[in-house]
């Protein structure tokens, strides 16, 4: 793992005030996502994936990179959280979109 | 509700023999997979919302609809499954694929 990946993914979080165990699932590449996930676990017991709409596919697929593909690491996926947010649209028109939780802890 | 509809998504899961509690999201118009979910509810105490790939969003938002819109009915969303699948390509190639199961049953 880049170490300049692993501080823009560290810096970055902590930068926009976010809770430094919060992982939001955007455009960049997935494994983007599952280095910052992993960078955030070497810290934090437990990290929160979070997406919403389209992105809630690429967070079940961070979760299962981390868990499946580094299973020697020991993560395992916590209870998962389903909501969903109202979103305002340029046009001023507001709809729903599905928003998902996946929290990941060390097993160990 | 309509009475062809149900009637089509009861005996269109009945016939192609898979566990009646199950709805496989696809690519129908969204309020097909409420409508079928909210017929099985009828009949079984929990039905689990089945999806992969792409559509894994998409049965997030049934079971937002299902959950928040008709809370009148006090359905809940029981504890979530992620997994992931291997899918072979028309060009052999093999890839790993997420998958979801959620359970919604009736709180009463």
């Amino acid at each position: 793992m880049s170490t300049n990946t692993a501080n823009a993914a560290n810096t970055n979080t902590v930068r926009s005030g976010k809770p430094s165990n919060e992982i939001f699932i955007g455009k960049k590449p997935l494994m983007t996502y599952v280095t910052a996930t992993l960078v955030q676990l070497a810290n934090e017991p437990t990290v929160v994936i979070k997406a919403r709409g389209k992105s809630i596919t690429r967070a079940v697929d961070v979760a299962q990179i981390i868990v499946k593909r580094m299973d020697t690491l020991g993560y395992k996926i916590g209870p998962i959280k389903l909501g969903s947010e109202t979103v305002q649209s340029e046009d001023g028109r507001t709809r729903n979109v599905s928003t998902i939780e996946v929290p990941i802890s060390r097993a160990r």
